[in-house]
């Protein structure tokens, strides 16, 4: 009873952020005033602020109030990765996922990459190819940044909010992210994603992340099966 | 400082749960119990516990004990779809999202189903057909269930989660999940479909889900045009 009062609440409260064209980093209304609002009581409100924290909707700042979380609404391990119990299958088969989205998603890069994004990804690819001469470790955490990029670049909402997600499951679980062996080949391979998507040319884009995908799960199979 | 200790917490409760193998639905020592073991006061426990509630990875069944949830860890709108403002846009790249993901899905199906998930699968498109013919609503879950018995018959841990989500989505946000104009092609390309998996005929299976998909996705860019 009290959960289903809680749970309603809030989605009447995701409702009224949604209507009053809330923005991340935005304060909501105090306690009262959303009590008021939603015709509940404060307990209420009280019980669904937490809900939402969990759900890294809203952010409550000490002293200070509540706001809208830079967190998008999506929770550390949303896809309930974290409790998978074969890990190796779970990696490979989201090797396998990464490889269907990401050549139609750099096709769609290439359609729809706004100079800015080009930029980033010009930056990002520079920055990977010195981590590697460097032998640092910032080339896992760009490369992830890289894919995002891309992934936003291709302007489908649904694909942006997904990739990442994917991608930094797999880093998460697999200190084999990015596979040493293949730093020269993902040298090329990102010049080459990275020119097709700056001329726009959504074949080439969609062929480069083709073979990357390829050599990618290619290489962490032999890497499994050595282990 | 304390979100960072439950933070901690909660992950060293993942990792216990992990290795003691806990399966959905079994019951966790007690709160004395647990603190004992992760070596934190019992109010970070009750802390935890909160966190992984709303994460949907813990159930709290009153006066009896703490369980592991039957959800798998997936909150309601895992990707924080419900704060995204244009609906329309974001059904349509949801759209794009299962077009790419369901063709290779069911050959995938095709490859890997059991007996048991066939004839589920059977089942599921003869009640659908039921459901057209006699005008219910039903057949919207039906096909949700359907679309995740042919994920889950993929034999991809990742797909499995992922698919469902996707179209739970869909159908949250829009009305016209199954186009009541398409019921005679659906009828027909669920038989095509379902048919194929059945024989395990990979690529007879991925051109029924590609022409499936294709349909859907014309009608719904109908129905958004006309509103």
């Amino acid at each position: 009873m009290r959960e289903n009062l809680v749970e309603n609440t809030a989605g009447k409260l995701l409702e009224y952020i949604r209507l009053k064209e809330f923005n991340m980093g935005d304060k909501l209304p105090n306690e009262y005033a959303l009590a008021e609002e939603l015709h509940v009581g404060r307990s209420t409100i009280r019980e669904v602020v937490k809900v939402l924290v969990a759900r890294n909707i809203l952010q409550v700042r000490q002293g200070s109030g509540t706001y809208i979380s830079e967190g998008k609404g999506i929770v550390k391990d949303p896809l309930g990765f974290s409790l998978i119990k074969n890990k190796n299958k779970m990696i490979e088969d989201l090797f396998v996922l990464r490889y269907i989205l990401e050549p139609p998603m750099a096709a769609l890069a290439a359609k729809n990459a706004t100079e800015n994004q080009i930029s980033h990804m010009i930056r990002l690819k520079d920055a990977i190819e010195v981590s590697f001469k460097n032998n640092t470790d910032e080339h896992v955490a760009l490369d992830i940044e890289l894919h995002k990029t891309i992934a936003e670049a291709s302007g489908n909402i649904a694909l942006s909010h997904i990739v990442p997600i994917i991608n930094e499951s797999i880093a998460l679980f697999n200190e084999n992210y990015n596979v040493s062996n293949l730093k020269t080949e993902t040298i090329e391979l990102h010049d080459d994603l990275v020119n097709a998507i700056a001329k726009h040319d959504e074949l080439n884009a969609l062929d480069a992340m083709t073979v990357h995908m390829a050599n990618n799960r290619k290489e962490f199979s032999k890497v499994i099966q050595s282990n």
